[in-house]
């Protein structure tokens, strides 16, 4: 049974394993003061060219997104998304239970665009409604697609000139970064964006995203918050170990590299057997567009989601690669197609 | 320099990693939905001699009491907690945060007793206050003292006559089973508690608290709760993996008992020198009241927490020992007393 | 100028004032405990033929959306509403800064369907998302529609069958009951919700709604919740009186039937003009379609809101009519249009 | 029988009774947006000498201290209160449901000092704590005691030498400010605090607190705050009517010192019997200590709170008057004590 679930399926790198391991015994701070944190952090800076962002590691995701908007805005105030977005679908309503309301909007391939985000201001105006102070975005999307940087520049002007802040969650940031249709550099996001994360759980990492403020009003304080949400571990310097594992050299991005190329298989071997897909595959997550039958054959060798009906005889579902996808699983994925007997199933 | 600060200086248990380690590569289902947390869940549960208990695994102290108290309470019911309770006092408001008033009782060592339950009650009967409905207890407590049986039954006692919720915080759980003074089974927690945990992270595991829900009443819809509040970790497995190894023999106890060990030399050694403790050690926490002349050498050698002035002269402070605590620092503790010379330090 | 902006321009009905002075030195207890809120009670129960019902006083319509759903969900529960859904669209995140989700679904004339709430539910299945508990429906809705029994009994039948709470925004109940078109009893009310409240502040008092809990399930410690969120007024008693004076007779229904009454006045006029309708009118809301060079000389004698463009040339308005509209008011209106001179316009 | 029990017992002086009925049928915009609204700003602006406050009209006392307190402060940061504060002892937890935790500091007759401020800033000093970023105080207090000037200007200097927000809830603020022993002038308050409030409903009004916000920095958006937590009537009028009633001429003061005066005459007659108070009385709220003998009688014909046992024999209980009492309840009073025989009782 090969698992295409997700790219959170296996453990760490590893490399990040061994630097646990060689660093043991070693008695570090607790809370994050510790200093391979702070090695990881100037790591970060160096790859971003910008030494006055500050970084904060937090376990997970949905607390990262949590953390940074109930930070960030005050008690009236609410965040654009995406209909498709993360923090609106898949969180358990966290952004709410922080007390504020997602604004969502429709999608275009899972992505926001600067005229919805228009629309969402010009229909709250007054105090009868919720205040729009935040985007939210996510590269790569719910949907598997990428930003183009003139479709995140043009994100970032419309926020400017609405004086909104600029929050992408990159929980599979090296995916979209790594992409063959990328053209978004690390750097660019330090500059368009208010804050963003990048994300270590989906990359590689036991756990941890890393998470980078760039503008300067929304830094004070953030420790307390990490801690408030019981985000900030006690032996935080794990996250700081995995992290500098990752940018000490190439290897997160090498790790997403990897994931994207096993996708790439996946969707050329989708393709060659004449299926197409919800959204043009460019990163790690996959949403072909199958046969019922197939899929029915499928799910005795793979796992995967199911995403939804298309048509009363075909189904999308989502498959996912990672840094630790083999090429095992591709050539068994590749014989599943090649064996395939659609007159069998057919009988 | 040798640290006493806390107990989650160091990584993890060599077990630990190399569990860790040798199913690195296998693929697991996400949020904690694996074998590894089900034979971790069957491990615990045997050991309670309990099969009908809930067993749910959170990042961190904070976020299991935030989670429990929360799912447990309405939104007008408070919790009962001495006023040393970490609750109260170390987690940056997180349970009013998320809603809950603290009714903070003055402690005896750390404790909180029968009677001031009571008095809280007392001090609630009617809507213009909140409601009590929960107490909350750490074992160990926030100045390493423990309970005996025969509290943990007064306690209980008083919790079902007033229709309260009894919740204990196991952060340290580990250390006061295994104290010499210790005359509680783990098997008592489940008849006494409504619901308590087993804390992983300061004994032994990279991160990890084993939350055990006893009450029917209280189980619903938990896993809610855990997405919600961030803690439902993609790689769940990582708990998993690190709660079978603690429990799948008696390796949590072993770790408990050592760092129990290693304080009680350290006592031993400050008790022949002469000098009190704020509370009579029990466990891994040792709270000794010092000269400042004596602090202020020792401050050069060994890393500790100022805990408060005494009096002009004195100070406490806090000695905290791990599973990871050398017999080489408890020598080099002792050496330092052995030769400090008090005349020296006058002149 | 004459305002056809909403149904709270007014002061209150002249017998509720009456009443108010005619107790203004009797000593009352506070808090809502008094005489007048349980005479008023209990002819609310009499007219409901349910003596089992709790009935609590809440000052306005945000508290008491506010207090119900916060009181009757658990944290991981959301609310399925119509999009239109007041809670949803203008009371400024208020059930989200309570920490609760909002599942806003496309709405008929301002109607949410049985179909619609099928289809919230099937869509949130998972602890990943947040769980369905309470359907939200108003009568009137926000654009003057009303519910028929059919389509109560529906929505009924469908919360029953998935464990939903129907909970009903009655600010405008006095309006949907006596509608031309109405064939819902308040009885039926009792019946067919969970909890639903009369509204007030919108048919001739000062200030006050009274909430219905029929839900034996939902009314523990219901006072807490009023008081927690401030919404127990020191002088409940007012509140009482009014209910008492609405209530002791027909004054309610035909405070009701008198703004039905001018606002169909104002709908046959604007019919008669031949001009048409958002949503067919049958309460005291009315939305007609009208071009923009009437509108622009309208508002130099009346006031009114701006609902939305409806294309180049028109614009979709609300006029809203209460217990306290004026003879005079319609015939003004009607002048106006007998006077008004397209051709006039045009140049 | 007589009610000493609270100050909103009765219903509104007369003179806001008539206002309330020569403007019921004028038409006013909703929300607070009407001419009464500024009318009564202007009147209150005036009285302060200060032209650059903002103040805004919320219903209730509970309400004006959960909005200001949740829309000054950002969600890690505490309030210090003292233990006897309004918001730790009587408002179901409020503060705390809407995310902020209360450091409850001890009182001296009801009244917070700057040296218990500067314990709880000493006591908060990093991320692990909540940070305290306000004061509240109340005067009158729940004790009936009040600030002297010098006091009030003590405070300020200490929360401006550490950053804090000074609020001040005036829930009883004419009684404190026409009580003999006063020596703040209300235009004191708007240097000295940054936001307080003028209560209307415990000194005759039907419902209402006049909120003054003073400093810039938190006035931001309130209106939004107001409206998410459903303080924003849609009759917003009717409290601007009462205020203008109020602060027209002296009539606010005039029923305060009304109160005061009624006051003083019950604790001469205690006096004058030999009787004790928990504090000196000064305000429209007494605390006398009373045999309970005397009280056993007492209670066939006064209406009062129990306020706690002081010996086997004694207990405090609270008096309160207000511009309603009349002088018959005042002789009834006298008359009690006259011809109360401690032997008759005694046998």
């Amino acid at each position: 049974m090969y698992s295409f679930l997700n790219d959170y399926s296996e453990g760490a790198h590893p490399r990040i394993l061994e630097m646990l391991n060689k660093y043991n015994y070693e008695q570090n701070t607790g809370y994050g003061t510790d200093i391979h944190c702070e090695n990881a952090k100037g790591y970060i800076r160096k790859l971003l060219n910008r030494e006055d962002v500050d970084i904060h590691f937090i376990p997970g995701g949905t607390q990262a997104n949590t953390i940074a908007i109930s930070s960030f805005l005050r008690p009236h105030q609410g965040v654009i998304s995406a209909d498709t977005g993360h923090i609106h679908t898949h969180e358990t309503g966290a952004i709410e239970a922080a007390g504020h309301k997602i604004i969502a909007m429709p999608n275009i391939d899972g992505k926001l665009t600067p005229d919805e985000i228009i629309k969402a201001i010009e229909a709250h105006t007054d105090e009868h409604t919720i205040q729009p102070k935040m985007v939210y975005i996510s590269n790569s999307t719910e949907l598997g697609s990428i930003y183009k940087k003139s479709e995140l520049i043009d994100i970032h002007k419309v926020c400017k000139e609405n004086d909104l802040i600029l929050f992408l969650d990159g929980a599979r940031l090296g995916s979209a970064l790594t992409s063959d249709t990328n053209d978004v550099d690390i750097k660019d996001l330090a500059e368009l964006c208010d804050a963003f994360y990048i994300g270590g759980t989906k990359n590689g990492a036991l756990l941890g995203e890393a998470l980078v403020i760039v503008n300067d009003n929304l830094k004070k304080d953030f420790r307390y918050f990490i801690k408030q949400r019981g985000a900030m571990m006690a032996k935080g310097f794990i996250m700081g170990i995995q992290f500098e594992a990752l940018f000490m050299d190439d290897l997160y991005f090498e790790l997403a590299r990897h994931a994207n190329k096993m996708a790439k298989k996946l969707a050329d071997i989708i393709k060659n057997n004449g299926y197409s897909f919800l959204v043009e595959p460019c990163s790690n997550q996959l949403f072909p567009i199958l046969p019922n039958d197939i899929l029915k054959e499928m799910e005795k060798e793979f796992k995967f989601i199911i995403n939804g009906k298309v048509d009363d005889q075909h189904t999308s579902i989502r498959l996912v690669t990672s840094w630790a996808t083999k090429e095992e699983s591709i050539k068994a994925f590749k014989n599943f197609f090649d064996n395939f007997d659609i007159n069998k199933i057919s009988k």
